[in-house]
């Protein structure tokens, strides 16, 4: 498997006791599978991943895989906060049939992070999991910051097959896109910075905005490949805003409210996570609409 | 209960295979109930909380409950990154006879966190769990610091009686002793800066090297108590090395090097963290013999 | 010269027309030589040193020497951002008569400072001007923090008395008194954590509230050393919040704003600097009076 | 005057008692009139600008003004920490004849900028200088970032001309690209991101490395331009490592090495700034001469 093309980190719908709606995962896959994409990420940030227990976890591998019907690639998310459960549930992954498993660094212990602890985390995650792993750099998140020097030296594990990078440090990820093999796949981790990013390189990405506007998405890296790069910025710049407000802006909640404005489930996040207010409903849905408008229009 | 005098976050021990050592914690138990401590703090961030899991963190909180025999106070560590979880937990510690519970504040979405979220969670887990709350600042792990402000709000509800802060920003900490209510206990987070808390209002402290020298802690604070300043700043200032040492320079497998050289059980770490090496091993023991002679020499 | 006792970093007053004002500067010394300190910094940080020229500094030198009248020491903030321009100054500052001199870290191109290179710069200075220096740290301004191990480098220069350090890293700062040569002076950079700062070895300390509060400031001091820590720290606590009105949250505007609401002269900022709002104004000087009520009344 | 192609941010030569070496800034010239550049940046960052006098920055613009003999745009730094200095330093840069000033944020008093503190800052600047003003945003210097919603704001105003922004986020500078009016410039601040931002709209750059390998950096924006986005991409990897050796790894010194090992005058640089070491020197010109290679063969 190499990683490219476009992929969207799809939240976990929860019904209304707070629980994994698999039925809701359902309807949300048969709009998905008619997406422009070339695979989904469950279980990533997106996932509300620390807010599910390994069951939950494991439960949405197999589901998900089998909602794929081998039509979409399914990356799981399977990071856990110690090597050995990670491992763990990266075979439970493995065996519920999922493409490929995404892995963040440890970063509670951040000060004790050193090249030769990541070395050793990653490589006995892709040594035991069979099949293969993807880095995944999130530093808003974690407050650590994968550095290019490990990635370069992860990146000939013949396991690991590349990295995800929502850093938004686009020398970073040039310099792993020029230094890792060929066939080391670097993905742009957020909407926001996808053109840019294929300008350097990267080999494809994974985006929020995917999960409302795969098209628009398909449609920058299309026009990019082709050499239309003024329509590629102009999707680029007008993108932003809706990419930035279910992401940095209004984090998984606002993602899960502009899925309830276009007629996929959204839902209830799960606590400590909270709802959106009505106002920020209403902010991001004239967001939405906005650039629908504009992808309709002048962009059509 | 009030949350005051000294305590030890004690790390928890694993066997070779690196599951918990319940016979090694025992054994540990028996020298801690000797040492001048008021209590313990089980699965925190010394006691590598998020390497645990679920049922092993529930299961460490009845056997510390069990082998304190009463004679010293348990607060269990019982943060989980969801709500859910963490209130389950908060049950499971009550219900094993702890004292008290510590609580971090929701980190990974830390871009989501409000001073609304924040009180939403921390209200939650206080009103569900059956045994005092005491909140836990603590931003080198998180990368999320606890606003006075929303402390200073929790600070009146009945059920949260005080803060661990290891922040070591001593002006936050100063006004969160002038302007909580009398009775919230306000915890120095580590042993690095013990006396400058004591000297703003702090009722007490938890920190690594009173796994090691509970004695010269307690030292510290009957100096500062009974107003010899002298003695406080000069043992104080010794302990600051050994201290760093086994927290922010070499953190847990610090700590677990430097009980093994003491006679107490350290042992292995949970991956992914890794053993200091052990040209650190040698270090982490020059400086805890260098103070053991100091505070047996010239400040005996 | 040792470093030691109470200083107050005073800042520049202006005329309307933006001038340095000298007649408002000995208005200002006037009082200042009747507060119990023991001297006053000139063209620090409060001083607006960075927006002042070389001749304008220097004639600022020469009157605060004259008008000390050898009754309270002066010293200069002499750093510029290259090392000729500092020696030259401090040699300028020296021929007035100051008493020593406070250097910053050089910080603009921060991403070349090395221990090397810090040492060179500190040193050249140190050598070359005729009175003794007092390194400065100021993270929140220079972005760059003055680590420990260079402090004590430079503490055994027979011609760098001491440090002024503004961070609050009551950690660093209490390693620097520890590890220092005895004759070298800490001072705690703000009256904000005074008392901690003196609780691990410092001074005496050089604060924005010394501007208006003297009396409270040394009382700190002086019941500190008297052992009554009671009431240095009911004072320490109380007098936060001035300190951080006008020093952290409201600037150089916010000290001159309280300046002139106790009839001292405070007078306009020098842009970019801008004025508080009145608003501002009210508010600072309900701070001030809330002190000075509390300090006239169950302090006093 | 359009703010757009290529600029170089030129260093400013010393002779060896450390002045201004007007002749081997004329020796210089006459090698960059031949460079395919549309102007360069004087008493910028890369010109050591804090390290110079007000009346050596002055001489610095006649110089310039006069050396460049109309082939070549002049872009004067002139920013000082006071807006009187910032001004009057402006009008002598406009007097001497350059062709815009390029101006960064007020940054010792950080906590003090506000949206408004900072629209004054520059509008009066703007409105006072009798030539085109560029923004400057350059964060890992000052410790401040200019946010986009000020540049927007400052983007209306008629003598505002543009930006160079040195943060390297390249969703911020997307943002401004897709806002700011039609005829208001942003450029790249470092040839280590240039095509990224070539991609989302910037209308060119300034970048140390066009110091040294102009051509290459032209060559990046006419393949761009072209549509030969492959070619640009295989430029842009490979000039990185060249470009962060002469700014963020060795910064003004390593420029100046880098420019002495091809035959332009590097010469000294001013304390505190201190050279680079011999090895430093070597790892340098390998780096230009990998590059040298690598264009002069297989992007030939």
């Amino acid at each position: 498997m190499r990683l490219e093309g476009l992929y969207a980190p799809v939240p976990t719908p929860f019904n209304d006791r707070g629980d994994i709606d698999l039925d809701a995962l359902s309807f949300n896959f048969d709009r998905w599978l008619t997406f422009p994409m070339d695979g989904i990420v469950v279980s990533g940030s997106n996932g509300e991943c620390p807010l599910l227990t390994f069951p939950e976890r494991a439960g949405l591998f197999r589901a998900s895989a089998r909602l794929a019907q081998g039509k979409m690639r399914i990356i799981a998310g399977i990071h856990c906060a110690s090597t050995r459960e990670t491992v763990e549930l990266g075979r439970e992954a493995a065996a519920s049939g999922v493409d490929a498993v995404l892995v963040l660094p440890p970063h509670y212990y951040k000060g004790q992070n050193t090249p030769g602890s990541l070395a050793a985390y990653f490589e006995t995650v892709a040594d035991s999991v069979p099949v293969p792993v993807v880095l995944y750099n999130m530093p808003s998140n974690t407050g650590f910051n994968l550095d290019p020097g490990i990635v370069l030296k992860l990146s000939s594990h013949p396991n690991i097959i590349g990295i995800k990078d929502s850093s938004g440090d686009i020398v970073q990820i040039a310099t792993i896109c020029r230094d890792a093999p060929e066939d080391f796949g670097v993905f742009a981790g957020s909407g926001s910075f996808f053109l840019p990013s294929l300008a350097v390189g990267c080999t494809g990405g994974t985006m929020g905005v995917a999960n409302l506007f795969a098209d628009a998405c398909r449609d920058i890296l299309a026009s990019f490949r082709k050499g239309d790069l003024d329509r590629a910025r102009r999707l680029q710049l007008e993108i932003i805003d809706i990419n930035q407000a279910v992401t940095k802006r209004f984090g998984v909640p606002g993602l899960k409210a502009a899925l309830d404005h276009t007629g996929l489930y959204g839902g209830p996040v799960r606590p400590p996570l909270l709802p959106v207010s009505q106002a920020v409903r209403t902010e991001i849905a004239g967001i939405y609409d906005r650039f629908n408008s504009i992808y309709g229009g002048e962009l059509s």
